[in-house]
């Protein structure tokens, strides 16, 4: 078969009816739908010379066996998050089978290196919090202890819910040895964000992940009568948040692709009769480079101490979480830059602010790249979620001439 | 008996013995506790010749006729906030049983004109969410198909908790009658704000209360993913709330004794990950003069929709109550004036940001004032809310010279 990129799109569709409801996809993992996903993806396989197993961490490998063993693996996921979209981790693991097809094809079922699909396990962490499951116990980057106990919104934790799975978190290292023979790793992704749309391009090369400062920051002023405290008496804390909020715009604005958001403020105690006596915020930073990321987060630092310290405030900081930014290997972002430009004229390089399991694989020290396809308005995880279908055909084709020259790059350079 | 400002000290440590726990006051009116405060009351009563009787709604009155009918009314609630403290409300009840004990002595059970003491019934409004309930009967401005069907956090209706305490709200009009003959009324009170104890006085007149524009406000943007959204393509609702958190403080800036607070920010999806998509805020703004009000309305009004069109938002605005200005009456303001100066050496003016019953009286038409005695830290509601012993002497000293100079104003002008 030769590549037939409206294929994926017709599967991408089939996919959908068998496994959405009219608030969208609801292939959460670890779920009856997200089996049925899995099991719908395997009858694909059907008839092609591949093996077709799970890991030890649940996730699901089809290998086409080549001349060498090094490998070349394509990635994505099949999970969604409840009420998702119809692309998000799946467009990347049905383009990956239309690749897969079409090297089968081409090389009469034996290519002179080997070519893997991966779908990973739980790429969301929508039921349990945990994102990137999977692809970190791949990468050996898991942390089983904290996860085990870690329970859904009914109070099962998540060891019995692999375990109903067939997957048995203690076994998690076990599935460090996919990694063996591993020369390359890609991925195909839609956005998520605007700047592709807004650039009028279908395609664009992701230079990395984005590091991530996440910390809960309060202020603590001095709870008051709104009607029987002067203003120039107050200690209010939300008048410290609020600067806060403000200056991380400032603070992010001096570094090109750098964000911060603050996405929750919280008020104690929350009523209209009393001067706010805490707030309690989240910031979330995220930027490429270390030490704009590092700058950023000493910036905030230093500002909220000042705005508490004009308000007669105190502030508290307490970090909820961080990742270092992730850059992808340098070769392949040339090879993804060239094949974008060959299929679509021009290409853009962007950061990836969200997370992909590809940061967890470039962490395992396996050459890795992402290519993005646009998002319609930047949105995603939300059954709105879209993309021009000739946006998703360019994108297979893309992949697919990707995984052609990331081949010839292995044969050369091993 | 002559005028004992310590007897009045040691009524209320032994009122706040008998009804409060370690969490404070819980004289909550129409519970049991609140009930218990009353009769131990009337207990106090017992030997004078004095008249007494609840109203229609509940309001508690103690009557010592005089001469004329002409009455000067003085007045208190015995009810408190749940946790609440030991001075407010049940100062100026007992400090007016003080006076009336003095002004009995002195003329010998039969003074020139009728006094009358009243403890109102529900105050705070701390059950139901309705305050200055009895004194609204009493006014006339009652909202009784509102009210009747108010619950507790148990699903009591207020009209059923009410009937259980023999107060039945059909007749709530029936208490407007206590208003016959009524010339003056007065009312003393903490302060429950900073300003007498930042000035370092111990007693203040009170100019009236406080207008009120409160408003709920919300700011909605779009909601967009932390990392994928670049700052200039971000609609963040969060961002004009919070500029709108720091202009209300120039807005109310302008004016001396102006108050505006934003006490609520609630933030929706409000998670780490996602750019604010709708930001819900609520404002409260107060002055005693009609024209300051207004024009801080209209400002924060117009702020408001230049900060949601900067951060490509909308906003809308929703009432959730308002109430006029209630100035007190410029001769008691006089009278008031006087006396705080002949017991504490000098007086300051200001208006109330809280209500209080006495707005009620005033509303209907009868000549109102109020005293503050300072209040520490100016905080209430509050097991840790207090006030000097020797300023709560010179308070209840003050009340009764205030008494009698309006006795002697009320019989010169009637």
């Amino acid at each position: 078969m030769s590549l037939n990129p409206k294929r994926t799109v017709a599967e991408l569709k089939e996919l959908r009816e068998l496994t959405s409801d009219e608030n969208g996809a609801q292939r959460v993992a670890w779920t009856d739908v997200w089996q049925k996903a899995r099991k719908w993806f395997a009858t694909k396989l059907v008839g092609m010379p591949l093996e077709h197993h799970h890991d030890a961490a649940g996730n699901n490998w089809v290998t086409l066996r080549g001349a060498s063993e090094k490998t070349l693996v394509i990635g994505g996921h099949l999970d969604s998050v409840p009420n998702g979209g119809w692309l998000d981790g799946s467009l990347n693991v049905l383009a990956g089978l239309e690749v897969l097809r079409r090297i089968t094809t081409e090389f009469k079922g034996k290519p002179p290196l080997t070519v893997r699909l991966v779908d990973w396990a739980d790429e969301e962490g929508a039921r349990f919090g945990r994102s990137l499951l999977g692809s970190s116990a791949f990468a050996g980057t898991h942390s089983i202890a904290a996860d085990r106990v870690r329970t859904d919104r009914d109070g099962i934790t998540m060891e019995d819910a692999l375990r109903r799975c067939g997957v048995h978190m203690d076994r998690f290292p076990e599935a460090e040895k996919e990694r063996a023979n591993a020369a390359a790793y890609l991925e195909l992704h839609i956005e998520q964000g605007p700047v592709l749309e807004k650039m009028g391009l279908p395609l664009g090369v992701v230079l990395g992940t984005k590091g991530v400062e996440r910390h809960a920051i309060t202020f603590f002023g001095q709870e008051a009568h709104s009607g029987a405290t002067p203003m120039s008496q107050r200690r209010d804390a939300l008048a410290a948040a609020a600067k806060l909020a403000l200056e991380i715009r400032n603070i992010a604005g001096k570094h090109e692709d750098a964000v911060c958001t603050m996405g929750s403020v919280k008020t104690f105690p929350g009523i209209v009769t009393a001067v706010v006596g805490r707030c309690e915020t989240m910031l979330d930073q995220r930027d490429l480079r270390p030490n704009v990321l590092a700058q950023m987060y000493s910036e905030a630092v230093e500002a909220s101490k000042r705005f508490a310290a004009e308000e007669k405030c105190t502030v508290e900081w307490s970090r909820i979480w961080n990742i270092e930014p992730i850059p992808f290997n340098p070769h392949l972002i040339e090879l993804c830059d060239q094949t974008v430009r060959e299929i679509s004229g021009s290409s853009h390089r962007l950061p990836s602010g969200p997370l992909h399991d590809a940061a967890e694989v470039s962490r395992a020290g396996i050459p890795t790249v992402m290519m993005f396809v646009q998002s319609l308005r930047g949105i995603s995880h939300n059954k709105i979620e879209d993309t021009r279908e000739d946006h998703l055909e360019m994108s297979v084709a893309a992949l697919d001439r990707l995984a052609s020259k990331t081949m010839d790059w292995i044969l050369e350079t091993h």
